[in-house]
């Protein structure tokens, strides 16, 4: 093992791959707009949350606290173009939502992409600065997912990864996706 | 599209595949402990800093806040069953660090298993409970490597996908990993 003392984290790709997601929200002129966003995790049981870390410097920053509900979306691999589009353009040079079919939350006023595999339609229950990113906390209220791409398990959907699969991100504009044949059941 | 407005978020393991990494703290005895911790993401560039999500029902909650300073290590898809056991049994029954082999961190003190491809060394940053689950947030001061199976872009090291694959986790005791050969650059 070799290590380091001094580095520049922005280049710290050392820790992808990992499942990239999309936050949805509608500005005030019921205009969506989709971001991508590798740091994100889920972040309790219950209540139900899910945390994603945005940058102040980015529109969706401020989108989420004006309309505080987002939802998270579960791209699937043949769909990285759009992810690293929703990554890369920001909402205020370019109308991200202009080629997305999409409809609305059921419960909250949030944009559910019919591209995406699940969503969750989430409303902000908390937000803390850690850094230079701040960590959005979302209530997750229902839980859209493709019927045709899952399947499931214990009365709750799963994803099928013979009929779709997740986008990893691996950083500096490279994604790739799983290898269905390597699961392993480890708990039977 | 369907959705669900009650959910049992236990099972809401529509949310994966994601990274699975281990979290590695020492007792007041010098013995070195590990939990495995699927819901964890980077959170800042500057200062570079790692948030683990744990649930104070787990002992690993209070050694971490105990010791002020934690492990996050990253495992090879060859050593699941390590990252299964390290999920699955609790320090308050058995010494996970038996059989693993460690050195210490070079300026905290921290475990760092030999097993890991990549281990980041933190200290307690700052913590937050949300819902039923607290967030850890470490600065990453030392990030180590396995030089045999990274290297190095833009002077930082990157896992070569050809020589080690990361541990995806896919809920209920289900592992798996990536295929490179499905490698996209989107941003050439």
């Amino acid at each position: 093992m070799k290590y380091l003392t001094e580095f520049n984290f922005r280049r710290g790709y050392i820790i992808y791959p990992t499942l990239v997601v999309v936050v949805g929200v509608f500005d005030d002129n019921k205009r969506a707009n989709f971001m991508s966003c590798v740091w994100n995790t889920a972040l309790s049981f219950e209540p139900p949350l899910y945390g994603v870390s945005i940058s102040p410097k980015r529109a969706t920053y401020d989108l989420v606290l004006n309309k505080k509900a987002f939802s998270v979306c579960f791209y699937p691999f043949e769909k990285s173009k759009d992810v690293e589009f929703f990554g890369t353009y920001s909402y205020r040079d370019v109308n991200k939502s202009e080629n997305v079919n999409l409809t609305k939350g059921v419960k909250l006023d949030v944009p559910i992409p019919l591209d995406a595999y699940a969503v969750l339609e989430c409303s902000l229950f908390d937000y803390k600065t850690f850094g230079d990113h701040t960590l959005f906390v979302g209530e997750i209220v229902v839980i859209h997912y493709d019927e045709n791409s899952t399947y499931n398990l214990f009365e709750m959907p799963v994803l099928d990864l013979n009929k779709k699969k997740p986008v990893l991100y691996l950083g500096n504009g490279i994604y790739l996706t799983v290898d269905e044949k390597t699961i392993l059941n480890l708990r039977k």
